[in-house]
């Protein structure tokens, strides 16, 4: 069976934008952009258009590629302290010369929509309620409309990045998985991964995961994403696994949609969280 | 074979006593109390024992359980700023009424003694060099004296508290072993504990781990202690695996005696940091 990330993000989205009319929630999400990286822009363009299409308000700070980590501070500082603010990005990359997890790490955790910042990292690690960065978030919610268990689930999460495996490792942990965590010096990558009930992979590694190294009837979720001779492949060989996993993931159509989805899920929870 | 924290313990102690009378390291542990927990006093006595053994000078701050917090992040502050000490301890645990994670958190990382506060979780995640949990340390080095492969291991550990488990199954992913973090909600255990390199239990739950759990040839770590009627039993079944681990750990005699003796290490590596 297909898990359909772009008919979960569209079912999440219209139930948000039901909940923020019907409640008149009033959602800003702050977004700060240093310098002229293209991609950020495109990222930037693609948040917004979810926003809107959700009711949720987005102030853009665009500031020159010269900007001096003071004034970053003093906007963080001015952002965490304006009560209209839902939820604060500040755009990765910056330019050389500005330390962005120092400036990142400043935005209060509970106005980190992305959850990478120090505080909801440790909040993930103790087991506290949290922030879940979005891929993260994106996974366990489609799991979790497709029904399927994670607590008691053995999870193998090919791939140790701080964007995906890290923090999956340790939320699928905080939920009763038992999880192994794989990586570039893995050795018998296949055995490891044919023991898995649900197998993430992210890796960025053109099909690494190939029909021999899956388990019957087991969850298979592709995160990676790379480019080889102007095509773009997942890490998983989908066509030869497709029916021997009891649930797979499309790439792109699986997890991608998901993600963003999660930037809005995260700024509706805490602006709930914030009106107590 | 047996690994005999003791002696490994002992031939470090040595080494560090020699150091530091060589290169006349002034070494200073500040150690804080506060409130009358009959337990921490033995901990601390210890700690006091192995400090004094090889040259480190000891500086207690005993606080009545009537001290109020702003007392105790006054004194954290003072100490951080006070050049002569090398590492700050906050004994656990303290009086109700006082937040431990919150005056703990306010020790400098670089005088975290005991490598549990946010900042040094949070290295320990991104994979920077960071101060050590004693516990972690003390296993990790047990494993290099006697020449135990970490990188490319599987490592299973069983137990997930936030003193053993998780900053273990951190580090050793830092040291690229592929790590599978199993607990009470983990189904078929022995499938999972068969599959390791090195299994290391930290659940103190009386001979969990029993032969039909272990690969021939693998390295077996008890880190558990509980007490049945009045006698203390780790997590492995020694008797009955020790001919069929390669390497494994006696209970007491095994992990124990590695962890003091990290404190001592980890002050030392703090004092060289300190000096560049």
């Amino acid at each position: 069976m297909i898990l359909d990330g772009k008919k979960v993000r569209d079912e999440i989205l219209a139930k948000i934008k039901a909940k923020i009319a019907k409640e008149k929630l009033d959602i800003k999400l702050a977004i700060i952009l240093v310098g002229d990286d293209e991609a950020s822009k495109i990222y930037i363009k693609n948040k917004e258009k979810y926003c809107d299409m959700v009711g949720i308000a987005v102030e853009k700070y665009k500031l020159s590629s010269e900007t001096e980590e003071k004034e970053i501070i003093n906007l963080i500082d001015k952002l965490n302290n304006d009560e209209s603010v839902t939820g604060i990005i500040l755009q990765s990359p910056v330019p050389e010369g500005i330390d962005f997890n120092k400036c990142s790490n400043l935005i209060k955790p509970e106005k980190d929509v992305d959850g990478f910042t120090k505080n909801n990292i440790y909040y993930l690690y103790l087991g506290k309620k949290t922030v879940l960065p979005c891929t993260v978030k994106g996974i366990i919610k489609l799991l979790e409309y497709y029904k399927i268990p994670i607590s008691g689930a053995n999870v193998v999460i090919v791939g140790r990045g701080n964007i995906v495996g890290h923090p999956l490792s340790l939320a699928f942990e905080n939920m009763d998985a038992t999880v192994t965590l794989a990586h570039s010096k893995t050795q018998n990558l296949a055995e490891i991964t044919k023991n898995a009930d649900i197998l993430i992979s992210a890796t960025g590694v053109k099909h690494l995961i190939t029909k021999d190294m899956v388990k019957y009837g087991s969850t298979v979720i592709d995160v990676g994403v790379t480019r080889v001779d102007g095509k773009i492949y997942g890490d998983v060989d989908f066509e030869n696994i497709k029916d021997i996993a009891r649930y797979i993931t499309p790439n792109p159509g699986g997890v991608g949609p998901m993600t963003v989805a999660m930037i809005i899920d995260n700024l509706v929870e805490m602006e709930e969280r914030k009106n107590g």
